[in-house]
Order: structure tokens, then sequence, then C-alpha cells
């Protein structure tokens, strides 16, 4: 299969820097919104993203989690959440459940 | 206001790295699972953390937006899409309305 963006570098990118960007880019409307109004955007996209997965083509996809992403931060920059914190401190250790690196939960326990 | 995390260093975590750990975590279960039930466990996520915005501690708030990006993330990885690469390719040149970064779309635009 031939792939014209076989050879496009994925760059790196933390969380801090992501979020500082959708801060940079966005805060303002986003105070202004409020906690809410942003949920509501946040479930529209996630809508899109179901979409997306149900019948999207691969871009398509690429596109619908880059917007639940960038709502689920903006939602983080509202109330004052550090997303890099957030997933270090549940995930750093190892799985939640089990506190391994190699989940070893039941299958029937959540996740 | 005292806090006693106030010193915590918070780390830096790439989209990488924190796809690769839930990878390594619980690709086995995922691909198992398939999207359509890793979809639902999403959505619960998505609920709790829609409670704990409501009406949860800063402390429960970092515990769901954690979650729910962990499982977006294991959606991520059960169709094979990049999330350094979508957020990058979307958001990386600006805001995807007026492509500034620091947005200058119309309020009743999206977003």
């Amino acid at each position: 299969m031939s792939d014209p963006d076989q050879n496009r570098v994925t760059p790196e990118v933390s969380f801090g820097q992501f979020q500082q960007l959708i801060s940079q880019m966005y805060l303002e409307k986003d105070l202004a919104r409020g906690v809410d109004g942003t949920f509501m955007w946040f479930m529209e996209e996630v809508g899109e993203l179901a979409s997306a997965l149900r019948s999207g083509t691969h871009e398509e996809r690429l596109g619908e989690f880059a917007d639940v992403i960038a709502w689920l931060t903006t939602m983080a920059n509202v109330v004052g959440v550090d997303l890099a914190e957030a997933v270090s401190l549940k995930y750093g250790s190892g799985c939640p459940g089990c506190n391994q690196f190699q989940c070893t939960c039941a299958d029937a326990e959540k996740p």
C-alpha cells in the first residue's frame, strides 16, 4: 500500500507544550465561555470522533482525535488542571489497578 | 492557602511517551475488546469527568482528566492513530479556523 505520508516525521509534542499552545490560542474565550459551555463543545467533538471511528478515513480520525484532545485541554485550562501532572500522577507508576507496567488486572475488571 | 504539593515538579510527558506507555500496559486487552467496547469505557470516564467538573476536588479532577486521556489514547492505539501527529497536523500551525496563534475567529464561530 502506498502512503504519500510515510516519510512524515512525527514531532515530539509534550502535554505541557500543547496545553500552553491551546491556552495561548483560546484561553480568553475559554474563560468567558466557562466550563459548562466548553463541555458542550467537547461533547460535540466526541460525537464527531465516534462518527469517524465508525466510518471515517485515517485522516478524518486524526482530525477528530486532535479536536477531542484540544477541547479536553481547554476544559483543563478553564479549571486549572495540569494535564502532564494528571497523567503522571495516575499512570506514571503503572496501571492504577495492579501497579504493573503491563496490566495484569482480570479482564472483567476495569480497565 | 497552603498546598502541600506546591513544590511538586510536573514532569515533561510527551504524547508519544504516554501513548507508548498505555500501549505497553493495555494494548493486548484493548485489541481484544475492540473500538466499540473501548468507546463505552471512554464514555464512562467522560461521565466521571463531568461529575468531577461539577462538584469534585482538584485532586479528583486530576484523576478524571487522566482517565479520559488514557481511554482516548487507548482508542487511538486500537485504530492506529498517532496522537502527536494528530495534534501537530491540526493545531501545529495555529488555530484551524483563523490560522493565528491567538485565535481571532468570531465568538459565534467554532471554537
